[in-house]
This record gives structure tokens, C-alpha cells and sequence, in this order.
């Protein structure tokens, strides 16, 4: 598997009144990001509240986004947050979600306890993908985990057969330079945010996972394929469209923003599992006059369907 | 009950050969805190683990110390780490902690999503402190949570009546100054920390939970006596030598390094859970000369015994 | 000259019209200050706007403060902020500050460029200790400069016979209690704030350089009499008291703040110099509401004078 | 005049022996770059050690520059640093500038206290801009100052006639992508660092203002013009080859390690001014050794002259 494209970090369905999860509403979501040209989803990420959700649910989760694929024939890859506190834990999550169907495993670094460092961190990845059945992805989030992994460290484990990438969050772009440039063979670099996805592109990565493109993944492509052509211009225009969507959805409304911006679009949005909590009735409408003033929806006519 | 004194935040015995936890081994060791004057223990703390232990692992933990402290006919209160990151789950820890014995419960702030700030930390320990069957201790960790629990909000939660105290790992004496002297009643402040447990007293605090309690409860105890006296140059020598255990044991070299002096003093501190690593021999012996250069083992007759 | 008891960091008074200093005012306002218990006053700290000042308008300010001292045959030591960018600078203020009459130079670290760190921090002090006049103080100041001088530095410039202690107003009470329990001989800790002036003095700070040390000396007074004493229920409740006052007249409402505290209490305040800019008067009244509910007002006679 | 291209921010000379400017040296300097295309330069900006010059010494340096760029017959404009830590001093210090033949004067934020925020910047930069006689440029350089002027404060700023735009060093690409496509008319964006030049130009930062820029000037044109063709591949591979160079000038080994570069190339760049040291043999030695493996000297021919 060569992480390439567009992926969208799916949010997790829980039911209003029970706060279950609903792997049936994940089914139908899915079943409609299939006819867009995403190239892959990520279960049970940052927006699927990975914290919040058990192993066994997480399971259930990728189980139901690898049915709604696999019927509807769609080339999705599927990645599962697979994230433990517990190395033994974080190891035997990646194993229930190969059980699952997950093609590959994407993994925070050890946070909690910040004393280990990067050696620490190097430790616990390289246990992990010793055991892990699927190929591990290496997850960079600063602004969760207070814990940036750096890039001398990425490029040490990018010499493991079974680390094929990471999704860096952090936004620097020094970083960024050197990773997506400087690394072992069979590694690929994603950019973690909408925010800088133009930016990440003319580093080299070779995509990107956007919470954005749960509701604009046509409007991501257009962009990349703008930046692959060499039309700078429109590349330009369309990433301050879509950073604008993406600042929306990630550091000012957040998860329940996306889940919001789902339920007006036909998707199974609901509400977020507690303590993350849901957005009140007038921040949801400066959030969708935010959002149709990127204008977007031009793109992605998918949402009709 | 009130929170008062001192207590200890005890670690969690591991198997070094499978990495599952020893209950037999944490009866042991409460039976030898149990000859101490500490006033408490919290079981699955930072220092237990925490984010390693899963809730029913807590709650065989929590039995367990309860068991030997009523075995022992110590007074010894016992407080448990219930924080989970799902407050469902949070609540349901307390429950099950409090059918294992525990007197009250330990509950971090959320801290992986950071959007929802004190409005949404508030939220949280009010839903939790509404449901649960045991009182609840507000956990101040910024160092391992990368979140502040402000003055403004630990006043305001100090009026439930669920609410009975904070633990404030924070280091911040302006904030201490305010939460200790501005409060509901029926709420006490901890200090977190020995680095720091002599300034937290001169501001009114009423004791600490403190790791370095784990191995020199009786030097806490005696600095705490001093400072009750008024004999402040007593204090202040005693609170540098507290100290300069307690930051070995706390910032320079962790769980590991409790564990390590535990076992070198006849308890059984054994490996940590991975990712959490264990101290190399030749940083056992800097740790343990550096304790020894405290000269504080001639307040602690108890571990002779 | 050895660094003990309460320093007032007196701000610099500034004619409302032209911008230009005014050492009248100061000569007044020295007067007044003269008939309190302070021990000394430090002219040019950041209290006294620091940055905005020459080196030449620092020299004239010493000298009126001097002048005032002498002629009201106080006791109380002038300490000049000597700090500027380049070495040479830093060295000639020294010169030119104890010209005026100045007993000690207070130093700040470099701090635009911080690569250099702790090598750089302790080159610039030996430099300027060794070329100064006059004993210097280390100026530890990290949420203006962003360079926090650390303990190990501290010590090693302890050594240093012309360096003669540190105000450290970092807060960090670990590291107060490393720099005032270990370091060379002939060298005082200062505490650089009222917010926690009694938990330094619990460690073993000498005294303190405490901006509310402006309106409120005596307060000050009173509570290191009683910790000296170890009447600690009594510290306790004025610290309680001092810290409110200190954290309006720092963190709150800054050097404007003490300015218009000073202009009511009838010393010279005046405007500060811009960028620094002055109350609006809705906040001076939320502020003096605020000082006079402390009520030390009570311990402030001298004011009436 | 209108911000865009190529700029360098070039050292200050100082003389080994006496440590002052060199304003010979300046002008010799100045008479090299004068032949490549670099569009402008900076004078006393934070490589030119801006806080350890004085308004006069800035004045001679602006002056020696000004008078070889007009020797030269070269189209190069000079951007001073003109910021003084008062507002007087820093309007002062605009004129002096622009009486030196500045073109533009380049204003840090107000940064020792940091509590007016964003209101202060805002006002300082008004205040500046209403008086100077040359157009402001807004220097945002938070590693340095501790303070981000945010994106709505440029906004805001960009509407003022006498403010033609900012450099931007915070390396956030979300900034970026606001400031560069939302503000008032006649207001340009630079890129602050070499580090992300490209991605910043994909954004639309109509240039930067390089540090890597005064040995490698020819190289940031080269990826310039890739960019502007639309030429990705090769803008990519040019962008990892000067950051690889930039990171050694700036965060690596700063403004010691280019003006060791700059003797080297037969440039004149001497020893810093105390408090910043110079660079020692070894380290000299490995800069180089990283500078060369860059290979970006095959486009540097200018330095041959």
C-alpha cells in the first residue's frame, strides 16, 4: 500500500439518544463517499473522536466502512486510528482492526509521559510495527499531544518495512522540507490539515488527509490536480478556498462543526460523544455562512446524489 | 471526608513476564505504607500509570489496597485515578472504583481536543460529579495534559457538593494562592508536588500528594510539622532536601526512578508498562546516590521494618 | 552591599506634554518613599519602563533618586537597570548609572537572539560583571524576555565576586529553591514578585523586589515580619492580601495600573511613555475598587504624609 | 514602492578591533550584491543585529548602502530597520532613516511588555506610520519577539496608506494564506525565511525577504522563476536545497554562521557585536562542509567577480 491522493478522517456515527456507536449510519456515509474520487478514509482519527472510542467499537467502525467499500466495489483504502496508551494495547488494536479490514494503522506517538522523548517515541513505533499485521502510519498531531515527532526521528523510521508514511499535523514547514524530502524508500509524507495542503504539495507530499474533505473532497482534488498541471494561479485560489473551509472545520468549529456541516449535507453528522459537545443552533449558522461563502459546493455535486 | 495531610500516589505493580498487573504485590506494599503517618494513597494516579491501567485493572488495584489497609487497621484513605477520556466511561470508572473501596476519585481535565477550554472542563466535572457515587478531586496536571485549570473554574466547581478538593500539579503560586484562599466551603487544596510543597503550604494549602511521599513520607511529615510549628528555618531545610528527592524522583527521573528506589528499598516497584521504559543500571546508581546525598533516610525507620 | 529586605521598583515619571522625564518628580516621589521602611528602591526596572529610557535619561533619574535619598539621610540602596542590547552598552550604563550614584546595576539576560542560550547568557554577565563599576544583580525576567536563566547558570555565576544575587521573577518555585539553598558566598535571592513573595521567603529568598512595593511597603513589612517570625496563619492571610494587590498591579493592570494608583495616592504617576499606553479611567476605577478591598490601606500610613 | 522579489537582510560590519560599524565595508558589500538580481535590501533588519546599532550608526550604515547602490547604478531599494523600542525613537529613527535614503522602514512590534496585545501593535503601528516620512513595512518575527502580530491586525493595517506591507517570519501557513489573499489595496506579503519560500509563494507572498539570500541569491531567483512557470518539479527540488542552506543561516548557526559564509566568498563579514559571538573553527568548518553539499554555488557565479 503507497499512501497517495486524498483521504478524509471520517467522523464516528453515535446515536443521539444512547451515545452508541451507529455502524450503520457509518455504512451510509461511506456508501456515499464512494462516488467521489477520494482515495481513502481514515477510521477513527482525530474526528473520530479516537479518544472516546473503545477498541472493540473501533473495530465494529472499520468492519462497517470496509462493507460500504467493498459493495459499492469503490478503491478506498481504509487506515484505523489504532492509537493505545499501552504499547500492548496500541499492538492488539492493530491486529483487531486488520481483523476488520483496515489496510493500514495509523499511530500516535506515547504522550502522556513527555520524559522519553524521542526515544521514547522511536521505541514504541518500531514495537508497534513489529507486531502490527498492517502497515503503520505515523501520526504527527503537536496541537493534541503536546509531543512533536521530529524529523530526524521520522527519517529513522522511515527505514522500517512496516512504517509506510506519516500524516504530519504539525504544520511546520521546515519540517515538512525535510521529511517529505529526506527519507528511507517505500515512505510516503501526507499533509494533516486542508490549512497548508498547497504549501505541503510543493514540498512533496504526496497528499494529504483533510478533514475538509469529508464535505469537499472534489474541491481538494481540483486543487491537486491544479498543483500536478502547474497552474499556480488556480492553485493559489483554490487552496485560500478550501484553508478558509478547513480553518472552519478544524480550529474554530471543530469536530462538531464537521458533524453539523454533515447533517445539512445529507450525511449522518449527530452528535459528538461527551465531553465533546455539540454546537449551538447560532454558531451552526455562521459556521454554514462561513462555509457557503468559499462557494465551494461549486465542486462537489457527489452531495446531490 | 477531607482532603488533609499527606499522601502518597503509589505505583502500579506490573509482572515483569506477561506485563499484567500484581494486586498481590500492591497489598504488599500498602502494608508497609500502612505502618507510615501518611493519611492516604492514590491508587492509579500519574504515578500509577494511569493512562496504561484499564478500568477494571483500576479497580483490582483499588481492591487490593483496600484490602491491605483494612487488613493493617490503618486509616489510610484511598483515592483512585478514575479519569477516562469519554465521560461515560470517566463516570463509569468511579462507579466501579467506588465498589472496589475507593473513598474518592482522581479526575483529570479532557485534554486531547482543547477547543472547548474551561467551558467544556467544567462541563465535565459537573456531569461526572453529578453521577458519581464517590466524591471528586479535581487532577491539575498541565505538564502531562497540556491543559490549565483556571482559578475562576476550580472556585466555581468547588461549590458542588460532590466536588471536594484539587490537586494542583501546576507549580503556579499566584493560582495557588487564589484557589486556596478563595473557595466554596467544603473544598481543599493539594499540593502536587513535593518540588513545591512548603510554598503551597505558606499559602494554605492543607497538605500535598506528593511521589516523593511514596519513599520519604516521614520527611514530609516532619516538614509539615515544622511548618504547623512555625519553625520556618527548619522547614525551609527540610523542604530543599524534600525537594531535591522529589525532583529525582519526579522531572529528572520518573515512574521509572520510584520504581527503581522502591526496589532497592524492599518494596516491589518492578518494571513499568510499555511505552514507559525502565531506568538503565548506571542511571539507578546516579538516582540512588543523589537520593542518598538527601540524607533524608533517617526519617524513614519504617522501611527497616 | 549585600541584597535583603523590600525593594520598591519605582516607575519613571514622565511629563504628560513633551515625553521627556522629569527628575523632579522623581526627587518627590523618592521622598516620599524615603520616609518607609523599604530598604532600597530599583530606578529603571521594567517597573520603570526600561526599554523606553536612554542611557543618559537612566543617569539623570539615579541622580535625582540619589539626591532625594541623601538629602532625606535614608538608608535605602539605588539599584539602576542597566540592561541594553550590545555588551558595550550594558557596560557603559553600568558606568555611567553608578556615576549618578548608583550602588548596583539590575542585568537582564540577552534575549532578542536566543540561540546562544545559557553559553551566551553566562559570557554577557561575566563580561559586564567584570567591567562594571558597581555589583551586579542578574535580572531573571522570562514573560518579558522570553529567556529563562536557569539554575545551574545562576549558580555558576554566583561565583562570579562582583555578581552579588538575582531577582528572579520567573516563579518557578523548583528553581527558587535550587538558587536560594545553593550557590557561592556573598550572593542573595531575591523573590521579583508580590504574587508569591511568601513562598520565596519559605525557601529561603533574602527579600524581594516587588512592583507593589510602590503602594504598599509596609504590607510587605508586615508579612516578613511575621514569616520571620513564624506567625505563618498571619503570613498566610496578608500574602493572601499583598498578592491580590500584586497581581492587579502587575499581570492585571501593569505598570499604567501602578501609575494611577500612585497618581490617587498622591505620588507622581503620570502617563507612561508610548507604546505603553494609560488606563481608561473605567479601568482605574475597577482597579482602585479592587486595591481598596484588600484593605491595606490600613498598614499604609506613611501615604498620608 | 511596491514589495516584491528577492531581498536580502544583510549583516552589519563591524571592526574587529574597535567593534564598531564599518561603513566601508558596507559599501564594498553592497557594490557585490549590486550585481546580482536581487530586487532590494535590508539594512539593520535582525541579521544586520538590529537591536545592538544605534539610530545613528543605522543612519551611517543606510547611507553607505544607499551611496553604493547609486555607484552602482542598481535598481536595489534599501529597507531600514527602524525599530526603537519607544515610539518616539522609532518615528525618529524613520526619519534619520529616510534622511540616510531608506526607502521603506521595517517595524518590529512593541514586545518587552506584552500586555496591550494586539490593540498596542495596532496603535504603535499607526502612530509610526502617521509620522514617517517613508512607507512602513510590518516585521513579524515571533521567535525573536515573543509576540505574532495575528492575521486580522494586518488586515486591519493594510488599510493604512503608509503601510505597503509585511514580512512575515512566523512560518505559519495559515496565516500566510490569510494575510496573503485578504487585505486592503497596495499592501504586499513577504515571506520571512528561505525555510518556506515556496510555500509561501504558493500562497502568494509576492516575495521574501531572505537571510540565505546574501550568499544564495541567485538560487531563490532560480526557484522564483520556477514557480512562476509553473515548473513544480523543479521549484521543489530548489526549495529543498535552499532551505537545506537557509536553515544553516538561520536557526542553525544565524548570523555568526553567514557572516563566516561571507568571509569565506570573499565578502566582508567580520566578527558580531558582543553579546552575539562568533562562530568557532569546527563549526565554521561543518557550515561549510553543509553549505557546499547543497550545491547551490553553480548558480552564485557573482561571487567569481
Amino acid at each position: 500500500m503507497v499512501l497517495e491522493g486524498i483521504y478524509a478522517p471520517i467522523p464516528t456515527p453515535f446515536d443521539a439518544a444512547s451515545g452508541d456507536i451507529l455502524p450503520g449510519a457509518m455504512e451510509e456515509n461511506v456508501t456515499r463517499w464512494a462516488v467521489t474520487t477520494l482515495d481513502g478514509l481514515v477510521v477513527c482519527g482525530s474526528n473520530g473522536e479516537l479518544p472516546f472510542v473503545s477498541m472493540d467499537e473501533r473495530a465494529s467502525l472499520v468492519r462497517a466502512a470496509k462493507n460500504a467499500v467493498a459493495r459499492a466495489k469503490s478503491g478506498m483504502n481504509i487506515i484505523a486510528g489504532t492509537f493505545m496508551n499501552a504499547t500492548r494495547d496500541a499492538i492488539e488494536c492493530c491486529k483487531v482492526c486488520e481483523g476488520a479490514g483496515a489496510d493500514a494503522a495509523l499511530m500516535l506517538p506515547p504522550h502522556y509521559f513527555k520524559a522519553s522523548g524521542m526515544v521514547g517515541a522511536r521505541k514504541f513505533f518500531e514495537d508497534v510495527a513489529n507486531a502490527s499485521p498492517i502497515p503503520v502510519v505515523l501520526y504527527n498531531m503537536p496541537a493534541n499531544t503536546g509531543v512533536n515527532i521530529d524529523a530526524a526521528t521520522i527519517k529513522q523510521l522511515s527505514a522500517h518495512p512496516n512504517i509506510i508514511g506519516v500524516k504530519d499535523t504539525s504544520g511546520d514547514m521546515t519540517q515538512m522540507g525535510y521529511i517529505a524530502n529526506d527519507h528511507h524508500e517505500n515512505f510516503s509524507v501526507f499533509c494533516g490539515s486542508g490549512n497548508y495542503f498547497l504549501p505541503a504539495l510543493s514540498l512533496g507530499a504526496s497528499g494529504g488527509t483533510l478533514a475538509v474533505a469529508n464535505l469537499y473532497p472534489e474541491s481538494a482534488r481540483f486543487l491537486l490536480q491544479a498543483y500536478v498541471r502547474g497552474e499556480n494561479e488556480e492553485a493559489r485560489k483554490l487552496q485560500y478556498r478550501l484553508m478558509s473551509a478547513s480553518d472552519l472545520l478544524t480550529r474554530q468549529y471543530g469536530v462538531p462543526g464537521i458533524k453539523a456541516a454533515m447533517d445539512r449535507a445529507g450525511l449522518y453528522g449527530g452528535p459528538c460523544r461527551a465531553p465533546m459537545g455539540d454546537l449551538p443552533d447560532d454558531a451552526k449558522r455562521k459556521l454554514f455562512e462561513s462555509l457557503d461563502a468559499t462557494g465551494l459546493e461549486e465542486y462537489e455535486k457527489w452531495r446531490l446524489g
